[in-house]
C-alpha cells in the first residue's frame, strides 16, 4: 500500500518539532525556481494563468482573458479559491489595521451617494439611474434634444434621480468624522477602517474585447487616519512603513513589493505601494496626506465641530488616506507564490511541478483529507469527524474523500500543490487500527506519520507560528 | 473605594462555575420588561432609536430619521457599533451556511453586469452609466428626442455603455454553476454562498424626506443551492427549518421570528422569514424554489453542461435561493434585545435602565476595560497589556481606560449596558497588588472578583458556550 510505504518518520515526533522542521524548510526546499524571475515563456504569466484557471483561483471568460482584464477589475474575476484567498488577505488587513488598535473603528458607507457637492470629480464619476424614469411629458410637446440630454449626456430629469457611485471609500469615512470623534472623546489621532467595493471607469485602451462594459469594480481596503497637522507627516511615514512591511510579510520575494512617492496635481504628498509583475510595476495601495481641505468642504457650516484634541490644543486634523486594492493584492500574491519545482525522477521539461506556495495565513485551504486503502464507509466516517473538528477550529478543509475519481497519489499531490493546500492527510486502515494518519507537506513534500488527535493542534500552531515569524 | 466595596463573591469561584452562574441568569434576572411587548410610548421604537443613535449603532441624518428609513435601506445606516454587530451576524451566517459544510463554496459576483438578457426585470433594474458619455454627433444634425431618450428614458448611446446593478446575488451564482460543478465532481446537491451589497428602488411612498435618492442598498446573504428536482422540495423544507432555527437561536424572544409561505406570480413556491417589529412583520429572509428555468435561460447553448449527478442519474438541477437581508436582521436583533429594567433603588419611571441584551455571539463588544482607584500610568499599562492579549484572542475590547471624562461607576455601567457590552473589567490598585480584577456582568449586574490571568479563558468559554446552547 503506497501510503504505508511512504512513511519515513517515526510517530514519536512531537507536533511542535515537526512544525519547526517543516517550517524551517518553507522557503528552502525542493529547489524551486521563482516564477517571477523567469524571463522565458512565463514572462507574460500564461503558465500561472492556466494554473489559476484550472484550480478556480480566477474565472475564465467566454474567450481567452489576459491578466490585464483581471488587473483592471473587469468582471468576471475570482473563482472560489481566489475568493477565499482574498478573504484571508482581507482578514489579515483587518487584524493589522483595525482589530488590535484602540483608536480604530469599523465604519460602513453606502456604495452610492447623491450626485451633489462633495462627490468626486465628474470625469471619474459613475451615475446610477433607475431604468424606469418617471416620464413627464414637457409642456409644448417634445423636448429639444440638447435639453433632453443635458450637458453631460443625461437629461435633467435623469440627473434629479441619479446618484453617484463611490469611486473611493474615503468620502464615506469623512462624513462620519464628527460622530466618531465623540467615541474617542475628541482625542486625536484616530482612524476609520472600511472594506468595500469601489467602481471605476476602465480606460478605453484597457477594455477587454469580450466585455463592452466600461465599468470596473475593485475590492478596496480603506483606512482614514485623522491626526494633528503637527504629526501628520510622521504618521504618513509610520503607515508607509507599516503597510510595506505588511505586504512583504506574506511574500516569498519581499523585494518585489516596493514604494515610490508622488505629488498629485494639488501638491499633496503621497506614496504608491507597487508589486513588480513580469510586465512591470502596478500599484496595489496608495497613501496620501489629504490635508484638511476636504474635511472643511464637507462641514462648511461649523468648523468647531471639526476640532479634535492634540494634547491640550484643539486643532482641525489632517486626513491621511491609506487605500488598498485587494483584488490586485490577491493577483500579486499568486504571482509571488508560483514556483516551478524540478521533478528529480524525470528530467524532461514538462515534468516540472507547479506549486503555489502561498503564505500559510493566506492559503485558502490548509488541509485536504483523503482516503487510502481500507474499508471506504469507515474511512469516510473518520474523515467527516475530522472535517467537523478542524472546521470548528477555523481550519479550512478540502473534503478530498468525497472524490470518486481514481487518481494516483502523485497526481493528487500535484493537484493540491497547484491549489496551494498546505497539508494532505491520508486516512487509511492504519488509522482505524492505530489512529495514525499520514501528513504530507506542500512545501517540503515530506511525509510524516501523526496521531489523528494531534492534527488540530499541529495545524493551528503551524499557521499561527507562520504568522508571527 | 466603590469597586472594592461592591465585590460580593469570594475569589475562589472557578471561571466555569461563574460562567455557568452568569449564563443561567442570562434570560431570567433583573426583572426585565421586554421592549417589543410594550404597547405604550415605545411601540414605534422611539426609545430604542434614541439609544441606538446615542451609542452609534445607527447613524443620524440631517433631520430626525424614522425606523422606516433604516428598514428600506436608505443611507446613512449603521454607525461603528451597528457595523460590528452586522459583521458578527454575517460571521455567524457564514459558519452556519458555508464554513462547516463540505459542499458549499464561497463565490463572488460583480455588483453590476451588462444590461443584456439574463438581467432582472426592468422594473427593478438600476442602470449604471459613466457621467461623461462620449458624445458623437449623429449624422444629419440633432437626433429626434424620442430617439435620444429611447424606450425607457435613456438614449440608445447611454444604453450601450450602461450596465445594470445587481438587485439580487443569485444571478451571479447561477453564472458560476457549471464551473463550480467541476469542483464537486458533478455531484449534487451543492451550494454557492455569497455576501454582498444589492441595490433596489425605494417605492415613492417610502422615501425619506431628507434624501431625494430613490435607490436603496442592502447587505445581502445569499445561498444558492443546486439539488436534484427529486429532492428540491425536501431541501427547501430543510433550509426553511435551518434558517428559522438560526434566527431564533440568537433571540431573547424567538417567537417573534416566524415564517409564512407564498407563491410568486410564476407559481414558484417559497417562504418568507419575518420579524415582528412593533409596527408589524417585515421580511428578513426569503427562500424560493426557482426550478430550472433561469438556469436553462443562462446556458441556452448546451444543456449537457448543466447535468449533475443524483446517485447514478444525470439531471438538470432545481435551484433554491436563500437570500437574507442582514441590515434588517441587525435591526431585528436590536429590537429583540432592548430590555427596560426597573432600578430597584428608584421607583420613578425615568429610572428605568435600558439594556441591549444582544446574544453574546452578536454583541459587538465583549468586554470593556476601565481603571478605578490607583496610580494611573501603571493601571493603564495593565489595561494595554490586557487589551492586546484579549484582542489577539479575537475578543473585542472597549478601551474605556482611555476615557478622561470622570463619571460615576453607575453611569459607566448604564452606558455600557446601552452599548451591549457583556462584561466590564475594573482594574484598580488591588490588581497591582494581587492580580485580581472586578468583573461586572451586563445581564446579571452582578460583580465578581477574578484573577486577571483567567479572564481570557473565561471570556472565550462564555461566548463559546453561549453559541452552543
Amino acid at each position: 500500500m503506497q501510503a504505508r510505504l511512504e512513511c519515513n518518520v517515526p510517530t514519536a515526533v512531537k507536533p511542535c518539532e515537526l512544525a519547526c522542521r517543516l517550517t524551517m524548510s518553507f522557503r528552502d526546499m525542493g529547489r524551486p525556481r521563482p516564477y517571477a524571475a523567469d524571463g522565458g515563456e512565463g514572462s507574460g504569466g500564461e503558465e500561472l494563468l492556466e494554473v489559476c484557471r484550472r484550480r478556480h483561483f480566477v474565472r475564465g471568460g467566454a474567450g481567452p482573458r489576459p491578466w490585464r482584464a483581471y488587473l483592471c477589475g473587469c468582471p468576471p474575476a475570482f473563482g472560489p479559491l481566489g475568493v477565499a484567498l482574498r478573504a484571508n488577505l482581507a482578514a489579515q488587513w483587518w487584524e493589522a489595521v483595525a482589530a488590535f488598535r484602540e483608536q480604530v473603528f469599523a465604519v460602513d458607507a453606502p456604495l452610492h451617494g447623491p450626485a451633489g457637492p462633495g462627490a468626486p470629480p465628474a470625469a471619474q464619476a459613475l451615475r446610477l439611474v433607475p431604468a424606469e424614469v418617471p416620464r413627464r411629458a414637457p409642456r409644448g410637446g417634445e423636448p429639444r434634444a440638447e435639453e433632453a440630454l443635458g450637458a453631460h449626456g443625461l437629461s435633467q430629469e435623469l440627473k434629479t434621480v441619479a446618484a453617484k457611485m463611490n469611486t473611493r471609500l474615503c468620502t464615506g469615512a469623512l462624513a462620519q468624522y464628527d460622530s466618531c470623534l465623540e467615541l474617542v472623546n475628541k482625542r486625536l489621532p484616530y482612524g476609520l477602517a472600511q472594506m468595500g467595493v469601489c467602481f471605476h471607469s476602465i480606460p478605453e485602451r484597457e477594455q477587454c474585447s469580450e466585455n463592452l462594459s466600461r465599468i470596473g469594480e475593485r475590492t478596496t481596503s480603506s483606512l482614514v487616519w485623522f491626526s494633528s497637522p503637527r504629526t501628520a507627516g510622521q504618521w504618513l511615514d509610520y503607515w508607509l512603513r507599516q503597510r510595506l512591511q505588511w505586504w512583504r510579510k506574506f511574500a516569498i520575494g519581499p523585494s518585489n513589493f516596493s514604494s515610490s512617492d508622488f505629488q498629485d496635481e494639488e501638491g499633496r504628498k503621497g506614496f504608491n505601494l507597487c508589486y513588480g509583475f513580469p510586465w512591470g510595476k502596478e500599484t496595489i495601495e496608495t497613501l496620501i496626506n489629504l490635508g484638511d481641505t476636504e474635511l472643511l468642504q464637507m462641514y462648511p457650516e461649523d468648523r468647531s465641530k471639526l476640532l479634535g484634541r492634540d494634547g491640550r490644543k484643539n486643532v482641525i486634523p489632517h486626513v491621511l488616506s491609506v487605500s488598498g486594492n485587494l483584488d490586485r493584492g490577491t493577483l500579486a500574491y499568486l504571482f509571488d507564490s508560483l514556483q516551478l519545482v524540478e521533478n528529480p525522477l524525470m528530467k524532461k521539461k514538462n515534468s516540472q511541478r507547479k506549486v503555489l506556495k502561498l503564505h500559510p495565513c493566506l492559503a485558502p485551504i490548509k488541509v485536504a483529507l483523503d482516503v487510502g486503502k481500507g474499508p471506504t464507509p469507515e474511512l469516510r466516517q473518520v474523515c467527516q469527524g475530522l472535517f467537523n473538528e478542524l472546521s470548528e477550529n477555523r481550519i479550512s478543509v478540502w473534503p478530498g474523500y468525497l472524490e470518486t475519481m481514481q487518481i494516483s497519489l502523485e497526481q493528487l499531490y500535484a493537484k493540491y500543490d497547484e491549489m496551494s493546500v498546505l497539508f494532505t492527510v491520508l486516512i487509511t486502515d492504519v488509522t482505524l487500527e492505530s489512529g495514525v494518519v499520514q501528513l504530507r507537506s506542500r512545501d517540503t513534500t515530506m511525509k510524516e506519520m501523526m496521531h489523528i488527535s494531534r492534527l488540530k493542534d499541529f495545524l493551528t500552531k503551524y499557521v499561527t507560528s507562520a504568522k508571527n515569524r
